[in-house]
C-alpha cells in the first residue's frame, strides 16, 4: 500500500512493549503500534512517545495499512491463546512474505508450530527471545530470533540496531529453524533462574553465617563485581542491598520471601528431564522457588524443627568471603556447562545447528544474565566450536580447579550451620559425579535387574564367558523367580 | 455366555504377565491368558503353567467367551498406544458392566481419560498400580487399584487375595477416582528411584570413602537392615553386594555404571515441577541416572579433571558408619515427606480423596519400596489424617533431631573428599530450608522487580505506608525506567 512509512508494527503496549517501541524509534525505525485496549494506544502517543515518530492505531487493519512491505508485526502479548489470537486477527490483512514476530515468551514447542502453520500460508513466522526486561526493552535487550530463516534478511537491521551492542557486536543474530529462538531465551531464562538462586545462597550465607547487614554484603557484591564475576546481576543486588526505605531499613529486608516459578525456569527443567540431561542446577532454583513459595507451612515447620546449634564464626572472615566467591563463580560454571550440554543435545534430536559461540555472544549483553563470564564462553566456543562441555576448555578447566578448595570448604561450613544451599550443593555434587569414571550405578543396575529382570550390561575390562560386551545379561540373583527378561515390561 | 468359567483374563506374557497369572491361580483363582504373539500362551501353558487351572486363548474372541461375567480382564502390556489398542480390540466382545484393567505403567493422565471414555460407553476402567516386580508379582505384590469405583466390588476378593500380606492386612486397597491408581503408583516409583539413589551414596561413601570391599559392605547393609533402615532394598542390596562371580569378585563390579531412566521415576519429577511442590530428592535421583548414562563423556572428563587429593580416614569408623545410617534415615525421611506433600498437592487440585495412611500401607508389603518405616507412616497418617507433613509427626520429628548432627557430618565429609552424594545433598537442603521462616527470596523478588517490574509483597510485620499488607509493590529501584508494572508479560 503506497503512502505506507511504519517500518514495524507492534502490538502490545506492556511496559515491555512501550520500551522496545522507544528504543526502535531511538534508532530511526518508524514504529506503529496497536493495543487491544485502544484507550492504551492514545495515552501511549501523549505521554511517553510524545514527540517521537511513533504512530498510533486503532484497529488491526489501521496498523496494518500504514506498514510498509514485507510487513514486520512484532507481538508482545502473554505466552498462549493471545498469540494464536493475534496472528489469526492479523491473517485477513496480511500478502505473501509478510513477517509475523513474537516476542513474547512462548514456549518453544509453540513456535515449531507456528513457524510450520504460516508457512504453509505464505507467509514467514519468527519466534524471538527478547531479554533484559525493562531496561534492557528500553536501551537494548538481548534479541534471540528463529523461525522461519528467509525473514531474516528483512528484520536484521532493525533487530541488531535494537539490540545490545558490545563491543561493536550486537548481542542478536540468527539463533536456528523453527522454535530455535525461543528455545535458547528459554534455556537463558533457566539459567538466569540458576545465576539468581546462586546470589541469592551467597547472600543467606553472608547474612545468617557471617551476621553481616544488607551494607556490609553490598560492599562485597561491589568488590565482586569487579571481579570473575563481573556482571549485571552482581551489579543490581550490591544496588538493591544498598537501596534503603524512608525510615534509613534496606528495602530488601522489608520483601516477603516467597518467589514466583511458574515460568520459563520451569519449561528448562521438564526439557531437561525429557532429554535426559542432568541439568540439576536450574532443576534445583526453580525447586527453591516452589519451597519459598510455601511460607505459611515453613513458617509453621520453623516452630518444631530446629537445626544445629549457632556458633560464631571464628575463622578468617575474608579467606571465607573468597572461598564464597569461588563457590558461587564454580557453581557458576557448571550451571552454564549443563545448559550448553541441553542445549547440544536439543540440538541433536531436531537437527538444529546451533552456534553455540553466537548464542554466548547474544546473551553478553542486554540481557539479565549479561556478564563477562559470556564473553570467556564465546570464546571457548569461537576456539572450539565442537567443544564437549565447557569443563573440557583450557579457561574453565583452571578456573574450576582453582575454585575447587574453597568451593568444598563453604558448602561443608553451611552443612553445619544449616544454612541450604541447594544450589551450590548440586553444581558440587554434579562436577564430583561428571570427573567419576565410576559412579555407583552399577548397584542400582543390579538392583533393578534383582527385582525387575531388567538385565544390565558388562563394564568393560571385566568380560567373561557368561558377562560379554554388548549383551544383556540377567543374573538370577535368588535362585527363585523365571529366566524371562523384562525387555518389554518396565516395572 | 454358560459355560464360562474364567474368573479372571489376562493379556501380556511377559515376565510380570505370567508371574502374577501363577500367583492368582495359587489363590485359587481360574486365569484365562491371551498373548499377541499366540505361541507364547502354548509355550507358557506346557511350561511355567503345566499342571494349573490356567486356561489359554489363541483370540480375544475366545479369551472374553472363557470369562465369567462382569468380565474382568487384566492387560499387562507396554504402557501407551497397546493399552489403547488392546482395549479396542476387547471392545467388540465385552458386555454392560465388564472390566478392563490396565496393569501396566501408564501415565495417569491415559487413565484419567480412559476411565471417562470406558465409562461413556457403559463399560468400567481400572488402572492399578502394580509393584514388586518379578517377586512380587509372582508371590505377592502390592496392587494401588484406581478408576469406576463401580468396579471395585467385583475385583475387591481377587486383589486383595493375590496382593502381599503383611500382618494379614493385604497390601491393596482402593486408591480413588479415575487416574488415582497409577498416579500414587507413580509416585510409588518416584520415591523407589529416590531409595535406590541414596543407597547407592551410601555404597559409594563406604567403597570410596572408607576404601571397605563389597563383603564388609554387604555386612553394613545386613547390620542395618535390622535397624529403621530394615527394607526390601536394603535386604537386596547386602545380598547383591555378597553374590560372586565364579572367580569369586563380587557380580556387582563387573557391571556396567549406567543406569536407565526413561520411566515413572520422571514423570514425577516432571509432575511435582508442575504442581510447583519442591520433590528435590526425586529429581536429583532422575538426573543422576542421567549423568550415569553419559559414560563416555564421564569417562573422557576423570581425564582432565582432577578432584581433591586422596586421604585416609583417620577417624571413628563405626561412629562414621552410625552416621551414615543416620544420613540415609534422614534423607529417605525427607523423600517420603516431599512424596506426600505431592500426593495431598495433586489431590486438592484433582478433587482426590486420597487415603493417606492405606496408601502407605498398600506399600508396606508387596513392592520394592516396602519397609518398616511404611509400617511407621501408616502410624503418623493413622493418628492424624490430616498430617501437614511428615516432620510435623512426632516420630519422624524426633527421628529426624536425632539423625542431624550425623547426616551433617557426611555429607561435609563427602563434600570434602569429592564423593557426589546429590541426593544427601538435596534432602538436607530442603530440610533447612524447610524448617527456615525466611528463606533468601526476597532478595529474588528484589532483582525481578529491578529488572522486570515483576512487583512483591512486603514482609508481615514491615507494613507501612509505601509498602501495604496484600497489594503488588513496585519500586523503581534505579530512578530511570517506566512506571509500568509487568502484569502481562513476565521476562
Amino acid at each position: 500500500m503506497s503512502g505506507a512509512t511504519g517500518d514495524i508494527g507492534l502490538i502490545g503496549l506492556a511496559v515491555m512493549g512501550q520500551n522496545l517501541i522507544l528504543n526502535m524509534n531511538d534508532k530511526g525505525f518508524t514504529v506503529v503500534c496497536y493495543n487491544r485496549t485502544t484507550s492504551k494506544v492514545d495515552h501511549f502517543l501523549e505521554n511517553e512517545a510524545k514527540g517521537t515518530k511513533v504512530q498510533g492505531a486503532h484497529s488491526i487493519q489501521e496498523l496494518c495499512a500504514k506498514l510498509k512491505r514485507p510487513r514486520k508485526i512484532i507481538l508482545l502479548v502473554k505466552a498462549g491463546p493471545a498469540v494464536d489470537d493475534f496472528i489469526k486477527q492479523l491473517e485477513p490483512y496480511l500478502e505473501q512474505g509478510d513477517i509475523v514476530i513474537d516476542g513474547g515468551n512462548s514456549h518453544f514447542p509453540d513456535s515449531i508450530r507456528r513457524t510450520k502453520e504460516l508457512e504453509s500460508k505464505g507467509l514467514l513466522f519468527v519466534g524471538s527471545g527478547v531479554s533484559g526486561g525493562e531496561e534492557g526493552a528500553r536501551y537494548g535487550p538481548s534479541l534471540m530470533p528463529g523461525g522461519s530463516p528467509a525473514a531474516w534478511d528483512s528484520i536484521k537491521e532493525i533487530f541488531q540496531k535494537t539490540a545490545a551492542q558490545v563491543e561493536g557486536d550486537p548481542c542478536c543474530d540468527w539463533v536456528g529453524e523453527t522454535g530455535a529462538g525461543h528455545y535458547v531465551k528459554m534455556v537463558h531464562n533457566g539459567i538466569e533462574y540458576g545465576d539468581m538462586q546462586l546470589i541469592s545462597e551467597a547472600y543467606d550465607i553472608l547474612k545468617r553465617g557471617l551476621g553481616l547487614s544488607e551494607d556490609e554484603i553490598a560492599d562485597i557484591f561491589f568488590k565482586w563485581n569487579k571481579g570473575v564475576l563481573d556482571s549485571f546481576l552482581i551489579d543490581i543486588t550490591a544496588n538493591i542491598l544498598k537501596f534503603k526505605d524512608d525510615d534509613g531499613e534496606p528495602v530488601v529486608s522489608k520483601i516477603l520471601d516467597q518467589a514466583g516459578q511458574k515460568g520459563t525456569g520451569k519449561w528448562t527443567a521438564i526439557n531437561a528431564l525429557d532429554a535426559g540431561m542432568p541439568v540439576t542446577l536450574i532443576g534445583e532454583a526453580v525447586f527453591s522457588r516452589c519451597l519459598s513459595a510455601l511460607k505459611a507451612e515453613r513458617t509453621r515447620a520453623s516452630k518444631v524443627i530446629a537445626g544445629p546449634q549457632k556458633e560464631t564464626f571464628r575463622g578468617d572472615k575474608q579467606q571465607f568471603i573468597d572461598d564464597l566467591e569461588q563457590a558461587l563463580y564454580a557453581s557458576k560454571i557448571i550451571s552454564y556447562t549443563q545448559g550448553f550440554m541441553l542445549m547440544r543435545e536439543t540440538a541433536k534430536e531436531l537437527n538444529w545447528n546451533l552456534n553455540y559461540a553466537g548464542i554466548a555472544r547474544m546473551w553478553r549483553g542486554g540481557c539479565i544474565i549479561k556478564s563477562v563470564f559470556l564473553g570467556d564462553i564465546t570464546s571457548a566456543y569461537t576456539k572450539t566450536p565442537a567443544l564437549e562441555s565447557l569443563l573440557f576448555d583450557d579457561f574453565f578447566n583452571k578456573a574450576v580447579h582453582k575454585a575447587q578448595p574453597g568451593w568444598r570448604r563453604i558448602i561443608a561450613q553451611a552443612v553445619l550451620w544449616g544454612i541450604p544451599t541447594p544450589a551450590f550443593s548440586t553444581a558440587l555434587a554434579f562436577f564430583d559425579g561428571y570427573r567419576s569414571e565410576i559412579v555407583p550405578a552399577n548397584l542400582l543396575q543390579a538392583q533393578r535387574d534383582y527385582f525387575g529382570a531388567h538385565t544390565f550390561r558388562v563394564l568393560p575390562g571385566k568380560e567373561n564367558a557368561k558377562f560379554k560386551a554388548g549383551e544383556d545379561i540377567h543374573v538370577n540373583w535368588t535362585g527363585r523367580g523365571g529366566n524371562v527378561s523384562a525387555s518389554s515390561y518396565v516395572a
